[in-house]
């Protein structure tokens, strides 16, 4: 029975379903899309150094040093510049800034779920317009006019990227706010950033917990006009981001070339487990991220997904429609791919 | 001008207001109610411990470590309770769980003014029940049926507890959740959390930012029904605690007596303190948390506060019609307390 002081929409809700983190045992974690490499030694030495008393004292409420760092490495100011508590809480901070009952939300499907979760709070609309096959960005987006366009580039999970003439238009013609949800772009050919100079109503969001290898500390930025960020900035927690978080973060920015080079190497095992992938009878979008969608058309991959768990293996299947015969796969290092596709061999083909 | 696609209400909001957290110099922080004694050495040890390349993983969504150990400390089950980044985000899932466009909120007046703001974003209605001018709670407060009512014990700003017998009653006739706001509470006689098994309907709030002098580091815990919980849990972001704030606080749970020196060291400063305002003919309340309210009843703070923030001492002056003949002072050490009195008895008395 429904509590009765729950309001209607989040009672019937069932909330985003984030991957398995198991706490048992060790895996090859290959389901959430973390970065195998480790973060900068620079940053484990900055987190030790601010793991003083002080940690008794509140964080920067706008966590400026991190801002000023990121103004410089992005080629922005400081008040295009919004902290959060992982790019998940910017998401739900914009969403609550543009959305009331009723008000609309547009996004190609499938895409990031939690962007119906957040949608659902606020008692919004959603309007889902199918990627083709492909994953290429639907033309069909620019006539749905929303208060809220989302576009993930590249997309997850997909891991195709949106073109960047495709945004453009996507924001002359929107109708409120075009949100492209980063994420992934450090592993990209080109971000959506140019944009934030053309335009006021495009907010660009980006993540410590990828390509700089700090999915545990939970860091995220928005960048958008200052008007913009002003008004997000009203929603925010006070102090949303920890003293430690913020040291981690700012630190990342400072060894950029320890980032890149783990790009490097991930996007040349990335090409290898596509081929792998291939090999083994799998279709496999081109990816510009830090994962794979790996697809046997027509066919489940379920028991394929828990068979590989059985072996230690983990990978995300995703129990939708559109999903059902796929699986995404976080790109490790070279041995975790290697034992990935061996344990693919070994596995009996899936009962039809 | 407001942008076109900023929800109207948000657009006309002005946003919680923290008290100033200065990055340029050292001040005397009697203002934000840290603790003025550093947190455990063996936080110390757990943050440096867990700071490690694992970074580049995900924390735990549900913090279940940290979980467990405050089930045992509290006397309560893992699915009584939900861990968040500060009890602000607490507060701020519990509003948007209960409340929608037009559903009612009340709590005493003035206390905690982020129960504005939250409730703002959400359009719902907010009754304010003014406290008497010795701040116990209101009478009223039990004939205002809201889906929501918050109470603040000790309150903020006055430092005053709430009889558990008015909670309790309060908790019977609520036509909703009672949320029991107890930041403060290590430092008072008695806590509410006993209403727990009584009651389906009560929410408790705990912070680490307080008693365990790690404001620094954000977790909050929500303690209630696991039907609740687990309603709360379906809008928390999926990893809104980072490993290091886990670890953190799971540390400081593990020497809990530490925290109870602490306390009991401030408690001590607080008598002094009083007396001293009290000789200094400032009106205090009696005072159950880790600041005092100090009255000078019809006469502006406002010069008082700037006066001593000029000196290096920051206290929490509030802007509103109701606060302005006061000031909250934190109980900080016995020095810092001694340099404020100090200060007071240098200040020339403020022009009516």
């Amino acid at each position: 029975m429904p509590l009765p002081f729950i309001r209607r929409n989040v009672a019937s809700m069932v909330g985003y379903v984030p991957g398995e983190q198991p706490q048992d045992r060790r895996y090859i974690k290959l389901n959430t899309n973390e970065n195998p490499y480790p973060p900068s030694p620079r940053v484990l030495d900055a987190v030790r150094a601010a793991t003083t008393a002080d940690l008794r004292l509140y964080p920067d409420p706008l966590a400026d040093a991190l801002r000023d760092r990121a103004a410089t490495v992005y080629g922005l100011q400081r008040d295009n510049i919004l902290v959060g508590n992982g790019s998940d809480e910017l998401l739900g901070l914009i969403v609550r800034a543009c959305v009331g009952p009723g008000d609309r939300v547009v996004f190609p499907y499938p895409t990031y779920s939690l962007y119906d979760t957040l949608v659902a709070v606020q008692e919004g609309d959603v309007v889902h317009v199918p990627y083709p096959a492909d994953f290429c960005l639907p033309e069909e987006l620019r006539k749905v006019r929303g208060r809220l366009t989302f576009v993930c580039h590249p997309n997850s999970p997909s891991g195709t990227p949106a073109p960047l003439e495709a945004l453009r238009a996507l924001a002359r013609e929107a109708a409120g706010v075009l949100v492209v949800d980063e994420a992934y772009v450090d592993f990209a050919e080109y971000t959506a950033l140019p944009l934030l100079h053309e335009f006021q109503n495009v907010i660009v969001l980006r993540t410590f917990s990828k390509s700089f290898s700090l999915a545990g500390m939970r860091v995220g930025l928005a960048f958008g006009a200052p008007e913009m960020i002003k008004e997000l900035l009203k929603l925010k927690d006070s102090y949303n981001v920890s003293r430690l978080s913020i040291a981690a973060a700012t630190a990342a920015l400072e060894d950029y070339g320890w980032m890149q080079e783990n790009v490097a190497r991930i996007r040349r095992t990335r090409s290898d487990l596509i081929r792998g992938l291939q090999e083994r009878a799998f279709a496999v979008l081109p990816s510009a991220s830090n994962f794979v969608l790996a697809r046997r058309p027509g066919e489940s991959q379920e028991s394929r997904y828990l068979q590989l768990k059985r072996r230690g293996i983990l990978v995300r299947y995703f129990p939708v429609p559109e999903l059902r015969d796929a699986l995404r796969i976080t790109v490790g290092t070279d041995e975790e791919i290697g034992a990935l596709l061996r344990a693919l061999e070994d596995i009996a083909p899936a009962t039809p």
